[in-house]
């Protein structure tokens, strides 16, 4: 994009477009739609030296800007990375059709017949911030299902991502679908977010997936509904019935395998029959993988060298090594404490006590609720969905993984015979 | 509730005793929510007197503040429609319990057991007008979905809200629930509902079910979710390939069984191939039906005294005698009127093709679509929810009319045997 003079024009015609492009959509078949997203993959295939060029811009600006090695990292298009792009959109293609689903139906007393069917949404506008693998994955789950997209990627990935929308609208239009189904904003300007928030007549909901700052932007801006993929303060509890061996591997997974994402544990409970056996191997381990430790007073009485966790400490997502832990008296407890200061993303219990573990299961307000496994599974391909557009920590439409059926809505369809009311 | 002095106070410690009543009720039982149901009914008929007492306190009041016949006519309860609110509650215990049941699940190849599972939402607002059985409908869908209720009834019913309120409490003591599972915010301050809508904290969603400035208040003020039951502006197209007689008969029910309702049809577009033949006659028995006609010039040059329909009159949900008249090329030049004009609430196509019905229920974009029937039928009743809170026009979360289900969220449950990631 050379010049963008008229930021709030150019974002309307997007969404016009986009509008126009989803009214296009309806009709066209799921066939035709994952012989878009196979077309998509292979000219990812045969593309990856130009992508990777692209990409080299955007790693040349962010190392010129100073950025960590790890948002380098974040951002950095590997030849591995590039065939997983289109491996992941060869996937989505060959998993079942969401669209024409029928969800419920029936042949009511009168003759009517009922029946609730799965369709597009419409248009999505899609608001993230640096991987550029996001943009396929985006882009493909909204082919899968139907709708047009409306991507704002973050600036650090403006070329990498400008390179990518320039390859699916060209794939999409030699797949004879409407090129404007996927679109990227084209500028790095902040006001285009503020231009697309207002467009509720165009674009149906606002996907926003980023930092605490960009969440709360979408939500204060947004004209139009908005499916929140905010922070995971999420918990591990080490019950009472606990295999502690088991406890041990899921705790140190669950903190160290990848500490800066969503599904990470902050915090840990453990039940005070089992701090004593439990805790000191642990926490030792913790220490040598680097983990910085904050606890209770009982936790500090147990073990050297902790810090106090305070108030604040319980409500944070460190998204880094460190880990709060507090001793509970009982599952209930330990409930309690979820509810009150998670952010109702990811939770797990360890134990072998099925009234605990149903418990657990039954009163922890999550989205995702885990029994003896870690809780970095919470996540769209672990779960099946093949990929994801993110993780919804609202309650409302879609909560947790979302794939591709979480992109539909239904709408019902009445079929009489002259059936008139009385 | 003789004085209420601090109305934010008064609306946070009913919001707060909400929530704890919605995390009691994650443990009970559908058996124990049906019995609940159950005893609300057998006390409205036991105490069907008191209760219309009450009611004539607001009735007296109305007549004193001049309200029309027909409001007074909704807001007056008869023995019958107290018989039929104990009814529609007994309906509602009857119908299968949605929470609790599987939506999707599997076995991932890792073993993980993955399943996402219906729960209850927790907290929902609902802020209506005027009919008191929406006050036991909304209260008892709730019930059934394992919800907490705050409601804020229409001032004119507020002596019939508060008995009902009070009634329904004492049975939930009674069947052993949570009385604060349904409570009804005594007081008609509208500071109340301002009051409420900040409170994120405590309800996960509000459904308002009022007139459009009802409508626009919520949804600018809300801090939470809000499922709008907004304006129907519905069509019924007479297709070139329409059954005359049947397409006469379901005009006329759509736009006179009961023109104030939010199905009723507004906008009536005929095929040009046909006009000549239908128009006539149906013109005249709406006209003497007491519906006055607009139309495009089409229709006015083939019937008389028909007034201009102008683009005002294309986007109007009169809920009155009115109805504008287009006619139209095509089904396609039908369906891109609708969804320009419409409100994306209920439209219907009368046809004997089925490429046009197809077409017209593909490319409709309405929560529901109707072939061959009246516009009439869009009602949860109709299709077999037992009852409905409302007709949702948003997209998101439910569509159309929405029973018990669509007041449950998922919660993904996983299992696991010590599962970590890699």
């Amino acid at each position: 994009m050379s010049q963008i003079n008229d930021i709030n024009a150019y974002v309307l015609k997007l969404a016009q477009q986009a509008r126009n492009a989803a009214a296009q959509l309806v009709a066209v078949s799921g066939e035709r739609r994952n012989a878009a997203l196979r077309q998509i993959a292979s000219d990812i295939d045969a593309q990856a030296d130009s992508l990777r060029r692209e990409n080299g811009r955007d790693i040349e600006a962010a190392k010129a800007a100073g950025l960590s090695s790890a948002m380098i990292d974040r951002l950095t298009l590997t030849e591995k990375r590039v065939a997983g792009m289109a491996e992941s959109l060869r996937q989505i293609a060959m998993q079942v059709d969401p669209v024409g689903e029928i969800v419920d139906g029936c042949v009511r007393p009168n003759g009517l017949q009922i029946s609730r069917v799965r369709v597009p949404i419409g248009v999505v506008g899609f608001i993230y911030e640096s991987r550029p693998n996001v943009t396929t994955d985006a882009a493909g789950l909204c082919i899968k299902s139907g709708n047009a997209i409306l991507l704002r990627g973050g600036k650090e990935a403006i070329h990498s991502n400008t390179a990518l929308a320039t390859l699916i609208a060209a794939a999409l239009e030699a797949a004879g679908l409407p090129k404007a189904a996927v679109q990227l904003i084209e500028t790095t300007d902040r006001a285009a977010v503020s231009a697309m928030l207002k467009l509720d007549e165009y674009i149906d909901v606002v996907i926003p997936r980023g930092g605490k700052g960009l969440i709360r932007t979408v939500t204060d801006q947004a004209r139009m509904p908005v499916l929140k993929h905010f922070e995971g303060v999420c918990h591990v509890y080490i019950d009472a019935a606990a295999d502690l061996e088991m406890a041990h591997k899921i705790a140190m997974n669950a903190k160290c395998q990848r500490p800066g994402v969503c599904n990470a544990m902050e915090h840990l409970l453990v039940h005070e029959a089992i701090t004593a056996d439990f805790l000191p191997a642990l926490c030792a381990d913790l220490t040598a993988a680097g983990v910085e430790l904050r606890g209770d007073e009982a936790v500090r009485r147990l073990i050297e060298g902790v810090k106090i966790a305070d108030e604040e400490d319980w409500k944070t997502e460190y998204l880094d090594l460190i880990l709060s832990i507090k001793q509970v008296a009982s599952v209930r407890e330990a409930i309690a404490h979820i509810n009150r200061y998670g952010s109702r993303h990811t939770d797990a219990i360890v134990t072998r006590d099925i009234a605990a573990a149903d418990q657990f299961v039954r009163e922890v307000d999550s989205a995702s609720v885990m029994v003896n496994a870690s809780t970095r599974f919470s996540d769209g391909g672990e779960y099946g969905l093949g990929a994801e557009i993110g993780i919804s920590t609202d309650k409302l439409h879609a909560r947790g993984p979302m794939g591709a059926a979480d992109l539909t809505t239904t709408k019902w369809v009445v079929r009489g015979d002259g059936h008139v009311r009385e």
